[in-house]
């Protein structure tokens, strides 16, 4: 089976994919069913216009407890000349939402008037008052609902294409309407494949990966008002996938084909779609994503093709091909306006290339830092599933573009609300495990903490340009072993900030269990049977072990793995953990996470830089109020080789 | 039974509520359960924060479909001089996603190596290759995703709080979690009460209210992720509604007890609670919706004490009764933050008076007119649900604030995305039939009108004040007898503006089926057995009225009715429809909507005017296009006494 794999853009393969449903009688809604208002028509979508029934109220209504009257009878009524009308025909007592008499027009709330009994005495009772006396005239029709007065029989309540929300269930009972007509949801079947894939809560062997895209894809299409079903994970055997498709077929309105999508040597997706129809498209031109499927089945048994998706592997690609082909035609079939996302412009911290030929969903964090909108790029790999949990957003970087600078102005698509992204807290800088802890802690709090790890000395860049509203670092003067001052005097200068010290922590060689290779010091790391996993290039660290390597004289070229970079103290310990390194310089929390052995070497002081303007801005009170907060502090010092004793100390006032 | 209603300001009567359910133990998360993150995990908000379990990936993975090689065996490998790995332990074949090799640390893209066969020759095969030949040298780590590159296990996935996205059950299953800690649902029960209530789907005779409070609510709830439980409707009965409270009490988390929350003579609410328990509130300074209740229920059979609103009757006040107290309760009960709506800041059309001790929720339209952001008044009748229906959001005037001027820039809550209000055209002026068909036929194009009914003057003097996009007009000059032009060049003078022609339409006196009081012509209007209803003061109708009575030498003193005046063609067509008048001048169209019968009197031209610089811009075009649209065309041409030959033509262009 030879399958040829070419991008083509977007906007073509869609025109493709269109053509091929218009045909087939599938561009638009997909059917009517009828509901019932009230059970299960909420978030329905109405396949067509509601034109009232009756009239609500439909009937003229008291709108006050009080007696009904002729306004006419009530002429002339002043405070010093009261009007007494009988009650029978002339005044006759009504509740709110009671019918008025035929012959009255006009409702005088009991507030307003006195009752009183046979002989003309005041009384309490209002049924059974025999008389009122009034002390002013009313206007007719004053505190009446009149017939049609909130709906009137016939006219437009809601448009097709509403999706119902409460309010609307109440409208359309109150016109009358007690059974709609929406659009008929599509059933999606989601067929996940691949020898490889254990389902979930399997502990998975290296070489397993555990399956979820068929989750999150399934996921996908009930929040956007599909009907899915998950298949079992097929293995890939050409045959028996074609037999599940098949079966799919039989019984849905679209099927989503996840893996084998691309032209590898088990990749049976496309093959499987030839034979059963027609390959439409093989190939779009956006990252991640781009070895997308489109095409349509033609089976045995149904009248009509069915359309189906080759969704690619990777879990990000397999997202945003959701995003991008599942959820508008979804929306279409139920004949809802596809709804576009909230949009917002940003600034982009630092430059990004991408490939020129294809369009790129750039997924993007979202904050503001003084008056600026600032988006910074997440990790672009498309298996990195965290990249869509962390995002704020998605910024597509249009073919035909090679990148953009730092700086740029680019538009994001936000996931979350404006609201959410003017309460986001940047923390630039070194990473530190108690960030995690910050993120819980203020998540309750109206808060959320997005921290990008870019090393100490990046940080303290980034707080220089204004792109983030702290700093964390542990920076070692190597002339005076001091703390952060030296750095932050020569990266920020006469910047006005704050230094608050955070965390005391050890640092020390991480190593396996039993420490197999007797690994005791620095000096161990130019053994040539030892190798070594560094942190990146302005990492505190990685600052503290070239200080550590000069003093004992050691030359890095002579360590193995002393070019091999990680970002964070758990990539790090991952590195040991699974033998791609024998050691690398770490905090011991990092150690006990993955339950590596610790070789204390260092204490260090890990401290939080900010401008002092925050110290005025509600945004940040939050985090200077957790530094308090005992079971914070509580959570902190169960940290392995960390000390709180000095947490939210102020440090200096520099600048 | 005595209750005292009392109404005390938002924030103390939610300041009482809190102080007994934190008694209660009720502020917080109400329990904990445990869900399968692939069934049913959407949506719902996790309790606890999530620790990766596993790393992800879980072993070091190949990225590309190639062959794993050590990087060290690859070095000084060039195109001019090629160097060939043997397969087996220097060189092994690995598809993406396949564990490396314990001796490997890089792949090569199958793309950039030769395979080989036994003898040196280049084959395809590539699990049969006895060597590759390689033309580059590799970096270690290339094209490998180390263990943990996306997660590492130990490290914060997501907090306790989190909505669980389909994205978010990915990563949850990622890191080793099939099932996951989430907050209890709470069960709510709905009760509604009321002796004149009816349930949805009968035929409602006058003085019977067809109840629909308790499907909003119920909606409310699903939507706000609580478990509704909808009661049948209990007759005003004290006995009755206590034991169905208390019933409902036993079985749920929430009692919601609908109407009766007054101080009326059938208003039972307050005192039910009173006997199970406790009245915490009775009567908040909010508008709509003040009257409501706030109690605790203290029933046998359940140890703990019960929560109970009594919310009022009237279904806007009920709705906001929702938003107001429940909304907020749920999303504390979940332990998720209370959602912010987001907010828009726009300028009052019309100024509004609001009684200084409340706060008033004012519902309104809002669209952007030019470069200002408008937001105009609806209706605020608390038993006005199509208020709420067409609301694009909530001003709140707070107490203390007696009303706010035209001009007035205020802060909106929106219902609607921003995305929508850029999308929204604004029609203000006369009303007109077609208007619910074009509002219909633009809801598919991405395009929302929203008419505001001010009469053809008001039309012009909002588009002067650049408050619409468009007015809708239908003025005869008395003295040329033409439609229009005269009155925009007095109301707009010197604006640049085009007049289209938009319906023309016959007018008429409406009058019961039968013609019982045999209504020929605008001089019976005078008898005194003829009650006429008119319409507001610069209505294209009433102008024409006017025109034609001051012709016959009519005095408007003489007609019965001359002063009750209606807002729309409908809503004088039910006024005849329900009795409280014999006639009304108006349109065919809205005789035949409620089977009235129509007298024709005069042909009349319907045109639409707006500033000619909308030509440029797309939020009209579909609008335009409209006009010309064969479908549409018919639609309206289909509705009684209207002509659609002329729709489209250019009037004149003034100014």
């Amino acid at each position: 089976m030879s399958v040829y794999l070419k991008d083509i853009p977007l906007d073509l393969a869609w025109k493709r994919f269109q053509d091929a449903l218009e045909t087939a009688g599938l561009w638009g809604i997909l059917g009517i069913e009828e509901v019932v208002v009230d059970e299960g028509a909420l978030g329905r979508v109405l396949a067509e216009p509601v034109w009232a029934d009756f009239s609500s109220p439909h009937y003229h209504a008291s709108a006050m407890d009080g007696f009904a009257v002729r306004a006419d009878d009530t002429t002339g009524a002043l405070p010093s000349s009261p009007r007494v009308l009988l009650t029978g025909d002339v005044a006759r007592y009504v509740d709110t939402g009671d019918p008025l008499p035929e012959w009255a027009n006009a409702v005088i709330p009991i507030e307003e008037v006195e009752t009183l009994g046979a002989r003309g005495e005041v009384v309490s009772g209002l049924r059974q008052a025999e008389a009122v006396r009034i002390r002013a005239a009313v206007t007719p029709w004053s505190h009446v609902r009149p017939m049609g007065e909130d709906i009137v029989a016939t006219q437009l309540v809601l448009p097709a294409g509403q999706v119902l929300r409460p309010v609307d269930l109440g409208a359309l009972i109150a016109c009358g309407k007690s059974r709609v007509k929406v659009s008929r949801r599509a059933r999606v079947a989601v067929l996940p494949t691949g020898t490889e894939l254990v389902p979930a809560g399997t502990p998975a062997k290296p070489g397993e990966i555990i399956e979820y895209n068929s989750v999150v894809l399934a996921a996908q299409i009930e929040a956007w008002g599909g009907t899915p079903e998950r298949f079992e994970i097929t293995p890939d055997n050409f045959e028996q996938i074609r037999a599940r498709v098949r079966e799919a077929a039989l019984r849905s309105d679209l099927v989503l084909l996840n893996a084998g999508s691309s032209a590898g040597a088990e990749d049976f997706s496309a093959g499987v779609i030839a034979s059963l129809g027609e390959v439409l498209v093989h190939g779009v031109a956006v990252r991640p994503g781009h070895p997308v499927i489109l095409g349509m089945l033609r089976v045995e048994g149904k009248d009509q093709p069915i359309p189906v998706v080759g969704v690619p592997g990777y879990p990000v690609s397999a997202a945003l091909t959701g995003e991008i082909f599942i959820e508008p035609l979804l929306a279409l079939w139920q004949g809802k306006a596809v709804k576009t996302p909230q949009q917002l412009d940003a600034l982009l911290t630092r430059k990004v290339t991408s490939p020129a030929g294809d369009d790129e969903y750039m997924r993007v964090a979202v904050g503001r830092v003084g008056q600026r909108l600032l988006a910074a790029p997440l990790s672009r790999g498309a298996g990195i599933i965290t990249s869509l949990i962390r995002a704020d957003g998605i910024v597509v970087i249009p073919r035909g573009t090679q990148g953009l600078e730092a700086g740029a102005q680019v538009c994001v698509r936000l996931y979350r609300s404006p609201e959410e992204i003017e309460h986001t807290i940047f923390v630039i800088g070194s990473h530190d495990l108690t960030l995690d802890l910050v993120s819980q802690h203020l998540s309750v709090k109206n808060r959320r903490l997005v921290s990008v790890n870019v090393g100490s000395q990046g940080g303290l860049v980034a707080l220089r340009r204004g792109e983030t509203h702290l700093a964390g670092t542990h920076l070692l003067d190597p002339q005076t072993g001091e703390y952060n001052l030296s750095s932050i005097r020569q990266y920020l200068p006469g910047m006005p900030v704050r230094v608050i010290r955070w965390v005391g922590r050890e640092q020390g060689l991480l190593v396996k269990p039993g420490n197999p290779k007797g690994i005791q010091s620095l000096v161990d790391l130019a053994r040539a049977d030892v190798r070594f996993v560094n942190r990146q290039r302005g990492a505190g660290t990685r600052v503290l072990l070239d200080y550590h390597l000069s003093k004992l004289g050691l030359n890095p070229d002579t360590i193995s793995g002393y070019g091999l970079e990680e970002y964070t103290h758990l990539s790090v310990a991952a590195a040991v953990s699974s033998g791609r390194a024998d050691t690398g310089l770490g905090i011991a929390a990092a150690a006990q996470a993955l339950g590596l052995d610790f070789i204390p070497l260092y204490a260090e002081q890990y401290d939080l830089v900010f401008p002092r303007s925050y110290l005025e801005e509600p945004l940040l009170a939050p985090l200077f109020e957790l530094a308090q907060d005992v079971h914070f502090r509580q959570a902190v010092a169960a940290l392995p080789g960390y000390t709180v004793s000095e947490m939210g100390n102020v440090v200096a006032d520099l600048g």
